[in-house]
C-alpha cells in the first residue's frame, strides 16, 4: 500500500475523533521543556507508535544554548488567612509559573503580588507563563480572582525541584526507499493547552502511526520537542545528516476552526512550499499563505541561515492572533474534531504530493499521439485536458507539480492523467 | 515597396469586403479532412495565389497517426413514408455526420434515431458532427424538426464513398531575403461554417496574395491545411525544415464581431507573443491575451514539446465560446466584412513589426546630440520623447520591440523615431 | 561624526529656514546658462561652501555640442508713445526671453507682437522663455497686459552682450574614505524662480555644506550647473571618471508642498532607486516612484546610453505637472520651509542608507543565539524582530537594505538592531 491507497482507504471522519481522543488523554498532565510530564506524554505516545526517547543531559552544550536543568513539579497553592486554597495547582497546572523555584512561606498581599501574573484584557482566564532562563517562582490566576484578593497574610507552596537531570525528547524515523528525509515536526513542552499544541502532537501522531503501515518513496523523521531548545538539541545532534532533510513541515495549532496558515521556509520557494500552496489552493479549504518571518516555532531553528533547510509550517490560526492563545481559554473545547480531520486531510495531501510528484517523459513529442484510438479520448473534458497537459509539458524538464502549477489544476488530476498515460505506454517515468 | 508602404497603400475596407466575398464563395462547398470539397476549395484559392496543392496517400503514416480513407460524398437524404425528403444533403451539408459511411436502407424512427444528431440548447440549429475515425453514418437536423418526427418507417440514403485516396492541402511559399520563416497556418476542412473557419483561409489567402507582391525580409510559408491531421502531415513531411520557422500565427475565426483574443505560443514569451500583444494594446480593439493551453486549433501541434515553435494564434471569440460555434448559425451572417476588416489590419500590424523589428545603435551614446539643430525638436511632444527612447536605449542591447514596451508608445511611433534618427545619421543599424 | 549622528543632531526645522533664506538671497539674480548672473550666483554660495568655479570658453566642443557664446544683460524695456515703460526687466527678469540678443528700435504694435510671449491660459502670470540656441530676442508678460496694449509705436531697448566668454558652473568635492563617489547634482540656470530650481541649489549648498562637517566612507561631489550644457560639459571634461559615480542624485522642484516623485535611473534596480524607495516608503510622507524616462532635467545626461550612471531624481511635484512652473508663478509664495525642511530630510535619509548599508555575518548561525542571556529580547517587538531579521538573512548574501526590504521593516529599525547585534559580538561586518 502507497500513500494514495492510504489516503483513499482512510476513514478521515474517525481519524479526527482518534486525534481528538489522544489529545484529550495528554490534555491534564503537566508538561514543560524537560521533567517527567514530557517523559509521561512520550510514553502515552508509545501506545501508538514506537518514539524512541533521547536524553541529553543538564548542561550540555548545544550551539549558543545550554540544556537547562530538570524542572519537576508534584503540587502548589496559594491558602489565604482561613487556610483555603484559593490558587491550587491540582485544578489546573496552569496556576503555576512554569518552571517555577520551590518556595514555601508566608507573604503579605503586597508582596505576593508581583509573583502573580493575570490577563488584564481577558478577566476570565488564568494565562500560561514561564521563566525558563530566569529563576522565579510565581502563579497564574485570572484576573477577576486578583482583583477579589484582599488585604491579608497569603501561605504560598510550590513542591518543585529545578535540579540536574535531563532534556527528553521523542524521534520516530521510518525508513523508505530513498535516505532522502521528509521531516514532520511538533513541540510537546505546553501544559494542559490543547490547540497549541497538542493538536499538532497528537495529528503527528497519528500520521506516524500510518505511515508506518505503508511502504513511500521519502524516510520519515518525526520529532517530539521541547519548543525552541528541544529543535536546537536535534539540530546539535544531528548535523551531520541534516541535509538529508529534502522537506520538512512543523505542525502547531491544527485544532482551531480558524482558516489554515502556511508559512513558507526561508527559502520561499522550496518543493515544500509551492506543495502545500498547491494542495491548499485545490482543497475546498480557506487559507492564507505567508511569507517566512525569522519568529514563529522550530522553522525558527530550522531555518537559521547556518541551516537554511525547507521546512514550512502548517497552522490553522496562527499563534498570538485568537485572543485564547497562551491562556486557559485553549482547552479541549476550543479544539474540534472536524477541525482536526481536515487538517490531517492536509497534512496527508502534502505529503502524497511529495511522494507522487515525479517526471515523466512523452514518448511521442512530435505533434500529439492519438488518443481516439486508445480510448482515451472521447469528447473534451476534465480527464482529456490534464492528459493534454501532461503530454504537452512531459518535455523532461516539468514535475508533475509544475504541470499542476501551469494548468491550473489539481495534482490529483494532473497525476491521475500520467498515470493513464503511463499504463498506455505514452508516457515513461524518469 | 516593402510592408509599411503595403499597409499604408490598402484600402482595408475595400479588403474586408474582399474578404468577405471569397468566403461567400467558398461556402457551399462541401469539405471535409479530405476529397473533393477540399480539393475544389484549394482550386478556387488558386484564382487569387498560386497554392500549391499536396496529395498525401490514404495509408501513409505521419508520427502516431495515419492518414485516413479519403472521403466523398453526392447526396444524401432522409424520406418519410409519404417519399418526402424530410433531410436533404442537398439544402446543406452539415445535415451529414461529416465521414458518413454509405447508407441506403427502410428504418423504423426507433432505429433511426441513434443516427440523428440535434442540438436540444439551440433547437432551431443544425449541428456540425464529424466522425472521422470511427466507421458510422448519420444526418444532423435540428432539434425542433427531430420533436416534429413520428413513427413510421425512413428511406435512408447517404451517397458517400471512403476508400483509399489522398489527403489534400495547399501551401504557398514566398521567398524572402532571408531563409528564416514566418509560417502562417489555417485549417480549411469545415464544411458550410463561416466563422470557423471560411474567415481565417479567407483572410490568408488575402494576405498572401498582397504579401506576393511586396519585398519582405522574412520568408512567409502560408498552409491551408485539414485541422489536426493535417498539420500532423505537414510537420511529419517538413521535419528537417521546421527549425527555420521563426515566428508563426494560426489564423482562425476572424469574422464575428467578438474581441480579438491572442493565444499565446507555449514559450509564453517568444517575439511573436510579444509582438501580438503590442500590436493589440495600441489597436484602439478590444482583446484578450490568453496563456497557452495544449487544446484548441492546430497551435497544439505546432507546440507539442518535440517541436515547441514559436506559434501562437490569432481569433476573435474563441472557438467553443460562442454558441453559433459548430452549428448552422455560423454562416454569412454570423460574420462581417467590417470585423474581417479589423482582424486584416490586426494581423498585417503584426507581421509588420515582425519585418521591421530591428535593433539600431547610438552613434552619439554620451549624453543627448543636440536635436535642435538637426532642426528634429523644437518642443516636446510624442515624435521627440520618441525619439529619445530610441536614442537612449539604442544600445546595441534593445530592439525596437523592446523599446515600444518600456517607453508605453506603439511600435510605429517608435519605429517611425528610429527611421528619422537613421536619416539624421544618428543612429546606424546593427 | 558619522551621517546618523549627523541626522540625529541637525535641527531640521532650522534647516528648513535656512534653505529658504538663501534661496530667498538667490532669487534677484539674472541667470541664465552663462554670464554674470550664474557667477554671481556661484559666488554667493561660496558664503557657505567653498565651491570650485569652472568657466569653459564659448565655443568649445562638447561631445555632440558647442559651448554658446557667453550672455550678459544689463537693462531691457518697452516704452509706449507716451514714453512709459510697460515693460521692465528691472521690475522682472522674466520679462525677457532669456538669450535675448541686444535690440534697440521702435516698433509699430503689430511687428512688436511676434516678439511678445504669453500664457493666454493662465493670463495673470509671465512665462520664463529662453532661446539658447537660436538667435532672438524677446519679451514675456502677462496675457492680461498684452491684451490691453494699444496700437501705435513702442520703443524697445534690450541692454544685453552676446558674445565670446565662457560657461560657469560650480563644483565641490569632499573626499571620504573611498574613492567611490555619491553625485549630487542640480541645475542653477533659472532666473527669478524658486522652486525651479533655487530649491534644489540652495537644499544642496546646505547638505554640502553639513556633508563638509562629517567623515563619510564616500566621497561626494556636488554639482551646480547650467542644465543640460552644464551636465553634457561635465561630463565630457570628467569622462574618465565618471564610473567612480556609485550612486547619483539630481535634485529639483524640492519646494512645492506637492507629494514626493522619485524617477528611477536608467538601470531601474539600482541601489539609489532601491534606497529611495525604502526611504520615502518608511517617511511618512506621500510619494511616488515613477520609472526612468528619457525627457527630464539632468539625469537624461547622466543616464545615457553611452554612461548609463545610476542617478535617479528627486523632486516634489515633476516639473510640467504644476501650471507656476516655468511662470512668474513659481516665486518665494509658491514653496514652503516646511517643504525644504521635509525634502532636506529624506535627501539625508537616502544618504544615511547609501552610507551605512553593509553586509553583516551572523557568527552563531547554526539555530539562533540566546538572545535573552544577553539582555536583549525580554519579549517580542519591533526591535527584537529586527535582531532576528538580521541574524537570520546575515548570511553573507543580503545587505541591511535587502533585509529592510524583505522584512518591511524600515533601514533605521534594521540598522540599529545590526549595531546592537555587532556590538554584542553576535555578527561582524564583512
Amino acid at each position: 500500500m502507497n500513500i494514495v491507497d492510504l489516503k483513499k482507504s482512510l476513514d478521515f471522519r474517525e481519524e479526527g475523533q482518534e486525534i481528538y481522543t489522544l489529545m484529550a488523554g495528554l490534555y491534564p498532565i503537566c508538561r514543560s521543556i524537560t521533567g517527567n510530564g514530557y517523559r509521561e506524554t512520550m510514553e502515552a505516545l508509545r501506545r501508538y507508535i514506537p518514539v524512541e526517547i533521547h536524553e541529553i543531559p543538564s548542561g550540555t552544550k548545544v550551539f549558543d544554548w545550554t540544556v537547562p536543568k530538570e524542572w519537576n513539579i508534584r503540587d502548589a497553592y496559594v491558602k489565604n488567612s482561613k487556610g483555603e486554597k484559593i490558587i491550587d495547582f491540582q485544578n489546573s497546572n496552569l496556576h503555576v509559573l512554569n518552571y517555577s523555584t520551590p518556595i514555601k512561606g508566608v507573604f503579605p498581599l503586597k508582596e505576593l503580588k508581583p509573583h502573580l501574573f493575570t490577563l488584564p484584557d481577558r478577566p476570565e482566564w488564568i494565562p500560561y507563563r514561564t521563566s525558563y532562563y530566569e529563576e522565579n517562582w510565581g502563579f497564574c490566576l485570572s484576573h477577576n480572582q486578583l482583583q477579589r484578593l484582599e488585604d491579608g497574610q497569603y501561605e504560598v507552596f510550590i513542591d518543585s525541584t529545578l535540579e540536574k537531570g535531563s532534556l527528553t525528547y521523542g524521534e520516530i524515523y521510518l525508513k523508505g526507499e530513498k535516505e532522502e528525509e521528509i521531516l514532520i515536526s511538533c513541540h510537546a513542552c505546553h501544559p494542559s493547552l490543547a490547540n497549541d499544541n497538542l493538536s499538532g502532537v497528537s495529528l503527528t501522531t497519528l500520521l506516524a502511526k500510518h505511515l508506518g503501515t505503508i511502504s513511500h518513496r521519502f524516510s520519515y523523521r518525526f520529532l517530539f520537542i521541547p519548543g525552541t531548545i528541544g529543535a536546537i538539541c536535534w539540530l546539535s545532534r544531528n548535523e551531520p545528516s541534516v541535509n538529508r532533510i529534502k522537506h520538512g513541515l512543523v505542525i502547531t495549532g491544527v485544532g482551531d476552526s480558524g482558516e489554515f496558515t502556511y508559512k513558507k521556509s526561508r527559502r520561499g520557494d522550496a518543493e515544500i512550499d509551492r506543495v502545500a500552496c498547491q494542495v491548499l489552493k485545490h482543497s475546498g479549504q480557506a487559507y492564507n499563505i505567508i511569507d517566512f518571518e525569522p519568529y514563529g516555532y522550530d522553522e525558527r531553528q530550522y531555518c537559521s541561515p547556518g541551516f537554511d533547510l525547507p521546512v514550512g509550517r502548517l497552522s490553522r490560526t496562527p499563534h498570538g492572533r485568537y485572543p485564547e492563545y497562551h491562556t486557559s481559554g485553549d482547552n479541549l473545547d476550543f479544539v474540534q474534531p472536524q477541525c482536526l480531520e481536515d487538517s490531517f486531510r492536509i497534512v496527508l495531501g502534502i505529503l502524497e504530493v511529495l511522494e507522487e510528484n515525479c517526471v515523466y517523459l512523452n514518448l511521442n513529442p512530435k505533434c500529439e499521439p492519438q488518443l481516439g484510438r486508445r480510448g482515451l479520448y472521447n469528447s473534451i473534458g476534465v480527464d482529456a485536458m490534464a492528459m493534454l497537459w501532461v503530454m504537452n509539458l512531459s518535455d523532461g524538464l516539468h514535475t508533475l507539480l509544475d504541470i499542476g502549477e501551469r494548468s491550473g489544476m489539481s495534482f490529483e488530476i494532473i497525476s491521475t492523467a500520467g498515470h493513464k498515460l503511463y499504463e498506455h505506454g505514452l508516457v515513461e517515468k524518469i
